[in-house]
């Protein structure tokens, strides 16, 4: 990818401060007064150009997104495409009534970030597959990073993960089981399968829509970690299985 | 595959009457006399032509097998390939003090022929993936299969399964996290992924040899059922982490 120097980038996300949260410490256990409501709040670790997080937001008025990534140059292609999603002229500055963010800041500081009980779900979507042995620790779905999540996530988390990398999915469906947690829905080949398909809802990534294109396989899994959200899933479980 | 003529097929089978258990509900709750000792007995649900099982006999003189199969053709040339991996003389008819038999019937009728905790570990391997939504209860791993298996095996029971089709692994994932039992050792890739690679004493079968040449996937999963096998899982996991 072509970076901006790194001045103009600069300039460019400093000018949004109300759409591009650079210093998110400052907002720990603040997030619901950011966005002024206390609706769910909807994270995506590693939001790359955007385009899932910009939609998403779009279609879910009730819920509060926050894009994450550590690069500005993506904070700042991001947050073209969450205008133009949300019908945002440039050179609107205040954002303050849409339900999204933009946070600049590293995943490894994610407590530093979120208190305890202050997201409902996280979206890793194309996380890095970090292929070689002494590098797993920095995936995203190992058993570190998962305990931040854990912290972090409600009585309604939930994780939800895709990826098109077959060795970063099976690595992360070992982590999850062996942490005991719950799994659902899962799919090896999202937009393939057994006669259930795909679900036209589905909202995807920039590396997804090329991917899917290009016939290779997702995966996705969700992860129910929230207590209640458990609840609901084991009851809802017991009727399908009743009817 | 060329059948035989049923009748030669029959005679071949009733001269084997050691190897080759054709009336299995007769041994219900028995099994440890068969075998003329108390070891862990270790079942194979569709063992095809029988390379796995008969490898995996010879191997472990301390584990006693039993191939089953609803096809009496496929259980005699299952019996030809025990013989030849025990060394056993075709002329010989007693195989007693061996620790393998083959046994004629279908899986839906589990429950008539082992006991409650009478089995240590099913095996499940290549089964018939039966792609059609309103065939999905006659998958080896749908829920009405499972609670049978879980009836059948012991506290330190586990089943171990493995196939080619990702759309029947996909569903054999989701049936087991629906039921909430613990995943272990979950290969998307079981001959190439990540670095750990492929295991060289993995026992293969017929079907793995042939589609494991051809570069295709294989798919493999351990689940942890029984009380003792799950503990001893949990302690090996914590022993890792503190590591």
């Amino acid at each position: 990818m072509r970076l901006r120097g790194r001045k103009g980038i600069r300039e460019a996300i400093e000018k949004q401060r109300d759409l591009i949260v650079l210093e998110p410490a400052l907002y720990k256990g603040k997030w619901a007064e950011v966005f002024g409501n206390g609706n769910p709040i909807h994270v995506e670790l590693g939001m790359g150009k955007g385009q899932f997080i910009s939609e998403m937001s779009r279609r879910n008025p009730g819920i509060n997104f926050i894009g994450v990534d550590m690069y500005d140059e993506l904070i700042r292609r991001a947050s073209e495409k969450v205008r133009i999603a949300h019908g945002i002229e440039e050179s609107a500055v205040d954002v303050s009534l849409e339900n999204i963010r933009l946070a600049l800041f590293n995943i490894e500081r994610l407590e530093e970030v979120f208190d305890e009980n202050e997201l409902e779900r996280i979206y890793l979507n194309f996380s890095d597959p970090w292929p070689k042995k002494k590098h797993a620790r920095r995936r995203l779905t190992h058993a570190g990073f998962v305990h931040k999540y854990k912290h972090a996530l409600n009585e309604r988390g939930e994780i939800h993960f895709k990826t098109d990398s077959r060795s970063l999915f099976e690595f992360s469906l070992n982590s999850f089981a062996d942490l005991d947690l719950r799994m659902r829905n899962i799919s090896l080949d999202l937009h393939g399968g057994f006669e259930e398909g795909f679900n036209p809802d589905h909202v995807m990534t920039e590396y997804e829509t090329k991917f899917a294109k290009q016939g290779m396989n997702i995966h996705r899994v969700e992860v129910v970690l929230g207590s209640r959200a458990l609840a609901e899933h084991v009851e809802r479980l017991q009727e399908e299985q009743q009817s």
